[in-house]
């Protein structure tokens, strides 16, 4: 990611892969420790953890130590960003589509 | 992006850039040429085309030529996908969040 990249850029960046986006659709239930959540996956330790600095410095996520685990939570505000912006394109397609139909169903009621 | 990124994996990937998230949010309104679609960004049309190849290639839109121009349109299915995930995942954590203060104003009530 460039440096420039805005935070919705980051965040869509970080949804690009399966393990981060299985590790964003745990936190949705609640917090919970890097060692749990690595727990479904058939890697290294350190390349789980690769994906947790990634979805860190996107900000979909923030991590702290407590004693001998490090715990990690959904960054609320920032996923609902990403979500927001999806939902309006959705909003405005679905609008469309409506839109398109109303036209062909008079266009087709005008030529009977 | 990896040759086994999966379908969503793209979808994520070119939404990870403004310039492809504006050209997705035009072609929501409908199909459109590319020179159409270059015309509201301050940078060349070979940089330009750059982002609507990686859009081809992640899937989010297909382009074929006719006469002199290259129209793009949304491949809603595609889009739709990326969209779901999203959705399901907010709903999930809006659920959770409504059930969390079912739980707390119990306990602020059993507290009182």
């Amino acid at each position: 990611m460039s440096h420039h990249a805005t935070q919705l850029d980051r965040a869509f960046h970080a949804l690009s892969d399966p393990t981060r986006r299985a590790v964003v659709s745990r936190l949705v239930e609640g917090e919970a420790p890097v060692s749990i959540l690595a727990e479904p996956f058939d890697m290294t330790l350190p390349s789980f953890a690769q994906h947790i600095r990634v979805l860190e410095e996107c900000g979909l996520i923030v991590s702290e130590k407590r004693g001998r685990s490090r715990w990690c939570r959904l960054v609320e505000e920032h996923f609902e960003q990403a979500a927001d912006w999806m939902q309006a394109e959705r909003r405005r397609w679905n609008g469309r589509m409506d839109r398109l139909e109303v036209y062909l169903d008079k266009a087709e009621r005008d030529a009977e």
